[in-house]
Order: structure tokens, then sequence, then C-alpha cells
């Protein structure tokens, strides 16, 4: 590698798209682009399309005078981080469960690569190049079809003793509550995330004998709501007073210098963030809430690849001390 | 300190005793004894308590051929572990508010003096001396008039940004259930420590048309419950079914290795012990749960001293090996 610009690939990968992109030293962003991911094909065929984007990349690392180091990877599903590989299935990706992303990844580039799970991947792309950049001790929600969590101690992702942590979507917050697939019930995304958002809306509206969009998503609930509509308020209120109870109660457990909140509940905006905090702020310990911030994600649909390249170039950092070390 | 053996002071204030003891460079306890802490007069009675203690200590290390080396203490109430006082006020001692204890110790003995709160420490003996020896991820709960909390992550205690987390207790889990003491509703300690099954058994004989005795206990419900008696077993196991919700939380924030469970409440003993592991693995994520151990705290009343002593014995080695790299 003598001179050679180290470069790193960050994959990002989906049910619809496998994002890719090319990353210098620092983290930034040199190039990005897209593939369909296949994922309604076979695991075969998801690793074509991420060893097309691999190559793609290692062409652009050339071009810029340099060559590609070391690969990370954001997977959806439960990932054994030390083994880079899945743990039982996902329901995104068919033919996927317990996959070995890393080995199949190194037996075809003969670079390291690093895996991790999407929540905790954009986790660590907010605090290296988002919303919490430089700050320590930061909870991490996305808000989509249901909560993906990430947690930062110290700056350092919070994994669980068998990788298994970090389920902030499933905390309880209402006991023996609704049924959850996870197992348990009354968990703190079945009252968050859009689907409950919509419920809400959907049940609220045929209360009041009133008719519902076909495709009603949360984006459109959120315009009615601008626009005064009752029950999207109600619904969206609804939302945000359990919000109120489930990162107060992480607040108390944690007492972290930030919440990002992201995903695409999140993209209703700063107003909504504001309430969100306010909610907190109402039920939090005072000791463990004083300067608590409560920011809104600013990676968006980058965050998956910029997480992506944060893992690899530290991973290899940090294995290339422990290298040195050994010497 | 030449040649001089190293020994440590361990102090664990309550509303009633000030217990203290001393302890070798392994954490192992050589002497024990308590003074009444006169925490109903004022915090300057509490200090002249605590100084007896220590020059008692002194007085032992001697008879040991050796010398107090650093005192640790576990305190009721908020504490800022950095600055070693308490943040606030704590109900359990009388003019107790903001006092420096370490600075007023360390003006007395000029030696090192750490201070936490009685949950860490707790949690710290535990995972040093007790029941979770060895073992890196533990979450502890001490069940008594509430529930504290120590968290160990990597085998070091998690305090939070600003020493105000592990909070466990006012994690909620009853979304806008019952008001709190902390500002929250529906707080996990609400419906599990002592006072919730003594409420819970209450009404439940109450609505039975049944006498209860006038200083009923939990140590009296669990004894009735052995006998058979309908209203306890009611009481215990809807305490044990939220305990199932809380723990399991937890366990899927935490994915830790271990939960170990003091205070009066786990006094009941192992079968009790036994029904919470059932009630956690019932909500509990399964990739989470895999593996995870319930354990009975084992060092009762001692555990405020030998974690003290822990505390400034580890304290101290961090503290010199900082002051030998600068050297």
């Amino acid at each position: 590698m003598a001179g050679k610009v180290q470069y790193f690939a960050g994959l990002d990968l989906g049910g619809t798209f496998l994002k890719y992109a090319l990353g210098d030293h620092q983290g930034a962003i040199l190039f990005k682009d897209k593939l369909p991911s296949r994922a309604d094909q076979s695991g075969e065929q998801v690793f074509q399309v991420m060893f097309q984007a691999v190559r793609n990349l290692v062409q652009e690392a050339k071009k810029n005078g340099g060559e590609l180091s070391a690969i990370g990877v954001g997977s959806p599903g439960a990932i054994d981080f030390e083994k880079g590989r899945l743990v039982g299935r996902t329901p995104n990706i068919k033919k996927w469960a317990d996959t070995d992303i890393r080995g199949t990844l190194q037996d075809e580039f003969s670079i390291p690569v690093w895996v991790d799970n999407d929540a905790n991947i954009m986790a660590l792309a907010e605090s290296r190049q988002g919303a919490a950049r430089g700050v320590k001790n930061v909870i991490c929600a996305t808000l989509g079809t249901g909560i993906g969590g990430g947690i930062l101690i110290d700056g350092e992702l919070y994994r669980g003793s068998h990788f298994a942590g970090a389920e902030i979507g499933h905390m309880m917050i209402v006991h023996n509550g609704l049924p959850c697939n996870c197992g348990g019930r009354g968990c703190f995304e079945l009252y968050t995330a859009a689907p409950a958002i919509l419920r809400e809306y959907v049940s609220r509206m045929a209360a009041n004998k009133k008719t519902v969009p076909e495709h009603v998503t949360t984006k459109i609930v959120f315009q009615r709501a601008a626009e005064g509509e009752h029950e999207a308020n109600e619904a969206i209120d609804m939302a945000i007073d359990y919000m109120g109870t489930g990162f107060a109660s992480l607040v108390n457990i944690f007492n972290p210098e930030m919440i990002v909140i992201g995903g695409g509940v999140a993209d209703a905006g700063d107003a909504f963030i504001a309430r969100i905090h306010k909610a907190i702020e109402l039920k939090a310990m005072k000791p463990a809430m004083k300067g608590v911030k409560v920011k809104r994600a600013v990676l968006g649909n980058d965050a998956g690849c910029v997480g992506a390249i944060s893992l690899a170039l530290e991973m290899l950092q940090k294995t290339n001390k422990v290298v040195a070390s050994l010497i």
C-alpha cells in the first residue's frame, strides 16, 4: 500500500436499492450511486449487485489516484458484528438468513470488510458526520415502519453482549399492551412509528365517518395536520405523547447528551422535533434531562453510505493499531 | 507509603446506620462495624460519625501492619462522581443538600476519597465480589422502597453524561400511568417495589373484606403467599408480571449477560427470582435474552461496604496509572 491514497467503500443494502459510495480517510464522500438490490430474488443475486458496486468503487478509487482499503456494509436484520454475518432472517431480503456477508465479500476482493445493522450504521453516521458530530453519548432513533435504534456511549456504538442490544423500539412502554412481532407486548415502536400514526388516523377518521385517501402516508397525515384537520392532529399528538414516554425513559436510563431522530416520520420537520423535545421534558427526570438536545437526523438518504464508510475506516485504523502494538 | 501495606475504607451511609469496613488490596473485608448515622440531626453530625468511623479504620489498618490509602463512600441521593458531592437533596438525610462529601473527608484525613450513589456501589460490589463476579455486562436492581439501578458495561459502571443515568426504576412501563415523584408517570418502581406489592395486597384484602396486619411488610406478604393465601399470591404475581415487562425492556436495550436483583424484596428467595426470570423470558426478544442469567444479589448488608472498598481501590489504581504515565 506504500504511498497509495486509501479510500473506503460504503454499502447501504436495502430492500429496493443498494446505495454505495466512495469515501476518503476523513469519511468525506467522493462518489455515490445506487443499483437495484434484487432483494426479491436470491442472496446470490444480491451479492452479484454488491460485487458490481464494489468493482465500480475500485475504479473510482483508481481515478482518484488511490485504492480501496476496506469495505463497510450496513444491512437490515440482526448482525453478528464480530463475524460480519446475519443472525437469522430479515424480512426485507429473501433467502438471506445467516448469510456470511463479510466472508463472501472478502473472498471476492481480498480487503477487510465490516458489517453492521442499518440502525447502528445510521447512528454512527450521524455521530461522525451528522447531527451528533463530536457528541459522545447519543441515542439515535430511526422512525419508519418500526424504530431502528443506535446507542453511542463515549463515542462508540453499544451493541450489547452478543450484538442483540440497542433495540429501543422494543422497550415496552405499555404494560401488556399491543402484541408485537418480537414476542413482547406494548413495544415503543407500536405506538410511535409510521404504522401507529396511520392506524390512529384511520380509526379517528372512521369514527367521525370521514373518508381516508386510499394510499395514505404519514406525509399526507402531516400535511393534513398542517392544514388544520382535527383527526390528523390528534393522531400526531398521540404519537408525540408516547414518544415522550419512551424517550424520557431512555433519558432516565442513559442520561445522554443528545437524541437524534431520523427516518421518514422525522421528515415532518423541525417543529415536529421541537414538540417531541417538549414531550420528553415533561416526563424525564430533571437531572437526567439537563442539557439534553433533541435533533433531527441530517444525513437523510446518505446516512447508510456515510456510516458504512466511517465503520470501515475506523475499524481499519483500530485493527492497524492493534497490529502495530503486537509488532 | 514505601513498604507499608495498603488498606481501604468503605463507608455505607444510610438513614439509620453508617456501616463501615476495612478492606485489603483485593477487596477482602478484614474488619467491619456500624454506628448510628444521626441522619435525623444535621450534616455536621453525620460527618462527625463518618470521621469516627474512619479513625477506627485507621487504627484497624495499623493493627494489620499497614495504613489507610483511600476512602470509598456510598451515599443515598444523586452524586456527582467527578466532584464527590451530592447534587440536590436526599430525603434520607436531613440538611445534606449539595454536600461536599469528598472535600470534607479529604480535608480531615488527607487521603483520596471517592463517592458514588448507593445503587451504583451495590452494583459494583456484586460485580466484583458477588453474584456477577467476572461478568462484564450487568444490570443490577435493588428492590426496596424504590428501585436502585446500577449498570455495568464492559466491567465499568455506566453513570451517564452527567452522572444522572442508570435510573432504571424510572423507566416508564405504563404509558401515562401512576404519577411518580420523579415527575414522570407509570415508572417501573411504582409497580414492582415494596410499596407496590403492599398496595396491591392491601387493596385485594380490602376488596375481599379481610383484615390486614397493622404493620404489614413484604416479608409477611411472601410468608402468607407461601401459606397459600390467595390475595398475597395475586399481589406477588402482579409485581412479577410488571417486572417481566421492565426487565425484558432492559434486556432488549442492553443485551446484558446477567441481571442481579437485590434489596428487601429479593430476600423472598431463589424461587421468586426464578419466577421473575420466567416472566422476563416471556417478553424479551429471543436473541437479546439468549444466555442471560437472572441471579439474586448475594452480598446483602455487606454490599455497601464491599462496593465502597472496591471503588476506592480501583480508583486509586487508575489514578496511580495515570500519574505514572505522566512521569
